[in-house]
């Protein structure tokens, strides 16, 4: 089966996905579909030729072929219908709103169109940074202390010290993110967050703290691990930053984690992936303090699905496109609807 | 706009699905749309003349209009395209899969149709009842103790004492569940609750606990709340009870609680409809225990809508189908690539 590369969205994180799509296009070996979704909510089939970035900006896209999702996949408008364009793999790469909040999984799993990717539940526990505490703790796996402050409570935002880091719930990519140092830059931190979502977390922001990236997926019945990277950070990472960062096709070392310490990661990594990511390359942020390993968040669509950490990512990419769950699909035979009509006459 | 009662879907609660939107058919006073889900994932136009559950069951609506869903709204297939049925706004009677996993809810937002039913991510919290008691620990409810386990690792489920209740964390409406009294009947238990869901919660089976239902919904910047039911129990209400439930159109004389615990009822309701139900008539399920409110679940599309809990069902739905979430859509510019291509050349 072929595989599609869908990526943009409705997003603060569609440029990133854009930047995305074109770094894996470096790095995937086999013929790709590419198929991008614009900000207005509709699919198009781009030219190989034209996955360069300047050509979205421009919205030279618009005169590409529009498709539509219908059972069983995408579709071309025909003279008298529509047209699928053939079974096809996604591969979901639309980093933020669409693509990691649930709704393009919800789209893909209801007309039978397989993907590689995020499902529903595990997308909405993971994009929203509240729900990934509790995510954690249903896996057992150990979250830093939060509060949490909506926007109509805002004045309910007392942090017991400082400096903390407030973060709007549902972004990703260090969006509306800022690092508070006191009472008096507060105000502004939560300004900022506000803008981007109505719910805002609020965590302790613990200096010199040691972050480690692990990605990785199920592959058959192993979980197959990225090398373990530890980011190096020039105070906090920030949207230019990371936005480069997700054009990264270059394979990393890995970090020359101490044994023990790798295998704690490991094992934190597969307590959250078998919770419900298989189908999905995900990567897991993690901080470790005084040798404890401390989830920080999931990126389920990793920037470049975090190709950049592992050895064989063609290998990878395959393995997990033949690793799929199958959504439950039920036999409706109206037994009920029949058996009280026999016992009541017509209903 | 007009109301279109979408039903069905690919779940166990299909058939109660079909009696829950005959049931509301008689209820609405204005004019209803009806838009029936088959089990395939086909959307059928269905006249009112047809709306009875042997047209379904015996598979008639095949002879209907095939609808589609595109970007804004339901579409006819016409001869040379698609033609929209004009804007409406939906009411999601969807019960169990595709209707409040949030399936729908995803197809909706992201194509732009208004929709009376619960959104994405409070559908994923409520539908997963493992999920459930994260929600309600985030909204500051007590819910029930309870253990979790899963198909793989089932011999781990080993209740600390009993009469324990047996669950599917995935389904609504009683299928699958079973009171368990003894360890002898634990393993038949799991077989029946493993039929249906890959994991299952066990919580104390609590003799005599007083049950209460409260729905409601946002009106504006009000919370309209139902009567409070009461509800009989005969033993554990099975399927099939439940199923006729789904048929109610009459309405229930509140229940006479007391005014205090009235009040923490509704409390509690309050809390978790806040947490992001807006948008939805829900219905929650509370159990008191030693005057203290416990969140048992939550239905976020209850049977036929909860109709009968309230006086005046038609102003509610009209009410709250002029109070529903937009979702965030985001304006791109196309900043960061423009920026980078005049920092940089082509990037």
């Amino acid at each position: 089966m072929k595989k599609a590369l869908v990526f943009g969205g409705n997003s603060y994180e569609h440029e990133i996905s854009i930047v995305s799509a074109i770094a894996l296009k470096k790095v995937i070996k086999k013929e790709l579909i590419f198929i991008f979704l614009d900000e207005s909510g509709e699919f198009w089939l781009i030219d190989d030729a034209n996955m360069k970035s300047t050509y979205f900006a421009k919205r030279e896209y618009r005169k590409a072929k529009k498709l539509f999702l219908l059972k069983g996949g995408f579709h071309k408008k025909t003279l008298f219908g529509f047209e699928s364009i053939g079974k096809v793999c996604v591969i979901n790469l639309v980093h933020g709103g669409d693509g990691e909040d649930g709704r393009l999984a919800s789209m893909f799993d209801f007309y039978g169109v397989s993907f590689v990717g995020p499902r529903t539940e595990v997308s909405v526990l993971s994009f929203n940074k509240l729900y990934t505490k509790a995510l954690a703790d249903m896996c057992g796996v150990k979250a830093l202390a939060y509060s949490f402050v909506t926007k109509k409570a805002r004045k309910l935002a007392k942090p017991d010290a400082y400096p903390v880091i407030v973060k709007p719930c549902r972004l990703g990519s260090s969006i509306g993110v800022s690092v508070v140092k006191s009472e008096k830059e507060l105000d502004y931190a939560l300004d900022v967050a506000f803008e981007f979502d109505d719910a805002v977390l609020i965590e302790p922001f613990v200096e010199n703290v040691r972050e480690f990236n692990v990605a990785g997926a199920r592959v058959g019945s192993e979980i197959v691990y990225s090398n373990i990277e530890e980011p190096k950070k020039e105070g906090y990472l920030d949207f230019e930053k990371k936005y480069l960062d997700f054009s990264r096709t270059q394979e990393v070392a890995a970090a020359g984690v101490e044994e023990q310490l790798a295998a704690k990661l490991k094992e934190s990594f597969a307590k959250i992936y078998s919770f419900g990511f298989d189908g999905a390359i995900i990567r897991c942020d993690f901080f470790v303090v005084d040798n404890e390993v401390y989830l920080n968040e999931v990126n389920p669509i990793p920037g470049s699905l975090a190709n950049y950490l592992f050895g064989d990512f063609n290998a990878l990419l395959e393995g997990v496109s033949h690793s799929l769950p199958t959504p439950r699909r039920i036999k409706v035979d109206y037994k009920y609807i029949n058996e009280i009509k026999s016992a009541k006459g017509k209903l």
